[in-house]
């Protein structure tokens, strides 16, 4: 089965908002061999929407809406749906007493707009909104004699996301039972380009049968691997997933950073959690990023201790014991300053292992011989220290990026 | 003008890659006041891009495509793009050398996939890819007497986006020259739901002429309102702007927390650039996503001096100072705990003012009496120290986020 998504706000397509909705009722469908067939964002206005609606339903059964669901003048969503699905906006008292319990839950007094949000049309059936005020709305028409299905649901991510898998997705999955199986299997790549890693799996990827597919997803120096299958037997499927992975790790070996779906500070954590060690950060260029990608993990606190954000040479030198000297004679973006802010986290923090980094990310602080980009990288393991020097290409918030994947891989690689 | 992207690549459609090109290409154009009709969203298949792009000619003259120009298998933009265009592909030896070029400054070697980079259609003028290797290609076609362009992008953000800024966007406002004028205006408020601020502006609203336009966008506790307006008279619209700005701060002046177009964190960072004060962090539960969100900040290293991410107690004992019998008697998640940890983290880094969290981002972690999306948060200006505590709704991304942005709202508001 296939959804077309219609991402509804204005706050799209000025660049105020990013769409995550579509992506995570992607990774929630594919579960079950569904997939997006397309997504189109369109503004707060009505035509737009009307011939979107127009165009989704000509290629696919069910569609799906995200936002414009507010209380606000600007949303819209559901007028235009009530145009088009027929019918009138009627006050539906269980979506009254909704929004009355969780204005209440949240400390909040109700006003006129909150109350508007229990209009709804009388051409759809209500799904209550267990966390949030706006109702998620589903209709149905015939058109050319089939069945054709819409579900309007909010632009909050927490609320559309929580309530599509809980509410909205299961209900779907009774009226389309599904019959292929699918599976997929990941492998991470890092130290290879996309071309190399392409080049290599040539001869692999020509050996694929029909009912496998094999992805390229680079980012930031790591490329994922994902390879997708579908067949009615399972078992054969998930053999076969199992053997064509353990080719593509074979092929190569030293490029493996993880054989699963993760991110690569998942992958970190997972090694580090094997091996029974801690883990410590230092952060000067990469500012706390790479503790947030940590920390971003349920469950990291028995691998990660903290990490301390040396902006100011001070905090360098008095919390982790980076030496002056050091820092006057190789500056502050150098080997040696790294070396010692990753031997300084692990006693400052207590740990067995750390991350540093130091570095311009810019777009000022460039000096001679160190440009923009210029990021030296240590980690360290129980006393072993390793240090590099990157120069990564792009924006301030690339640099980050890169510098902190650069440091979460370098440590794996050492474990 | 309107310009309509079609954002290609199975990566997004499978929840592997979220479209960022699309937003940056709109806060481009809406400089001049272009904006983005619609985005659509399909596979890398060649049904789905050519019905996009019959879709996106039926009602826009320019369409920018962006993506599907790896050198991998699972890429056919080009190839899909001469069919649709005619002609067939050639070797573009300018392609060629640039891509040899961009090898060499990474220091790989190029290998017969990469070189297929090279291979243009013949009906494309290139514009040469000065941050990568796949070229950028402009077609124009003819329907209905309509000059059509469409503009083929690389997928990859800061390609797509210097490029476009660079070179392709110039040369459309050469063909397409502007004449209205636009200008917008933003106001930040915090410590008020949307509801609340609908009602208190509803006649500021009624009020506007008809070339201006107010948009709500809330984000994690705080509303940016967004003035938007277009117009023949520059000075007209620009002393407009000004003055329905200033009503709206005159309308809610307590929960203004900025009257410019900028994150929370860099409210807080302007305020305390104009006292003279330095930041430090202390961060539990945010992991260190203050101290990111802070220096993703170009120039953040005026005001902020560093932070300790204390995930584990003994962090917070030795290097921020907090007291074994303070989180004995009350828990580590609790509003003295985060007090110690903000003055704390005054003394350690040698700075004015702090923020601290300590909470339960969740799943796991929840004690009797502190479910999660508990977070207690402190502020410290000088000797003056606020503790409050809060309970976030959702997952732990979004309870990480919403403790942060609080912690950075709660200090502004001291200021």
């Amino acid at each position: 089965m296939e959804i077309s998504v219609i991402a509804i706000g204005d706050e799209l397509l000025i660049g105020q908002v990013v769409d995550t909705n579509s992506g995570s009722i992607a990774r929630i469908i594919e579960n079950v061999g569904w997939s997006i067939d397309s997504v189109q964002t369109v503004h707060d206005d009505a035509d737009a929407i009307l011939r979107a609606i127009d165009t989704a339903f000509s290629h696919t059964d069910i569609v799906v809406t995200t936002g414009g669901l507010g209380p606000t003048k600007d949303d819209i969503t559901k007028q235009v749906l009530c145009g088009y699905f027929g019918g009138e906006l009627v006050l539906d008292e269980e979506v009254l007493d909704n929004v009355k319990t969780v204005f209440d839950k949240r400390g909040l007094k109700l006003n006129a707009l909150t109350e508007s949000q229990a209009m709804v049309p009388s051409s759809c059936r209500v799904i209550q909104n267990r966390v949030g005020t706006a109702p998620i709305m589903w209709f149905e028409k015939t058109i050319c004699g089939r069945r054709k299905i819409l579900v309007s649901l909010p632009g909050v991510p927490f609320e559309c996301v929580q309530m599509f898998e809980s509410e909205v997705f299961p209900q779907l999955l009774d009226l389309y039972p599904s019959e292929n199986h699918i599976g997929h299997r990941c492998v991470l790549l890092t130290g290879i380009t996309e071309s190399d890693a392409a080049e290599a799996l040539d001869s692999f990827e020509r050996g694929l049968p029909s009912y496998l597919h094999l992805a390229y997803l680079p980012k930031q120096g790591v490329i994922r691997l994902r390879l997708d299958g579908a067949h009615t037997d399972d078992s054969l499927l998930q053999s076969e997933l199992d053997r064509y992975q353990a080719e593509i790790i074979a092929t190569l070996p030293d490029k493996v950073l993880a054989s699963a779906d993760i991110t690569p500070e998942e992958a970190l954590l997972a090694k580090l959690r094997k091996r029974g060690l801690t883990l410590a950060t230092a952060e000067s260029c990469s500012g706390g990023n790479i503790a947030h990608r940590i920390t971003s993990i349920a469950g990291c606190s028995d691998v990660y201790r903290g990490g301390v954000v040396s902006y100011a040479n001070e905090v360098k030198i008095n919390i982790l014991g980076v030496s002056e000297t050091t820092i006057a004679t190789n500056g502050v973006v150098s080997e040696p300053v790294v070396e010692q802010m990753a031997a300084g986290a692990c006693r400052a923090v207590g740990a067995d292992c750390a991350v540093a980094t130091s570095g311009i990310a810019g777009p000022g602080g460039a000096t001679p011989g160190k440009p923009v980009g210029t990021v030296c990288i240590a980690a360290a393991v129980g006393g072993r220290v390793i240090a590099k020097t990157y120069h990564f290409p792009g924006t301030r918030d690339r640099v980050i990026d890169r510098a902190s994947t650069a440091a979460i891989t370098l440590l794996a690689s050492m474990l």
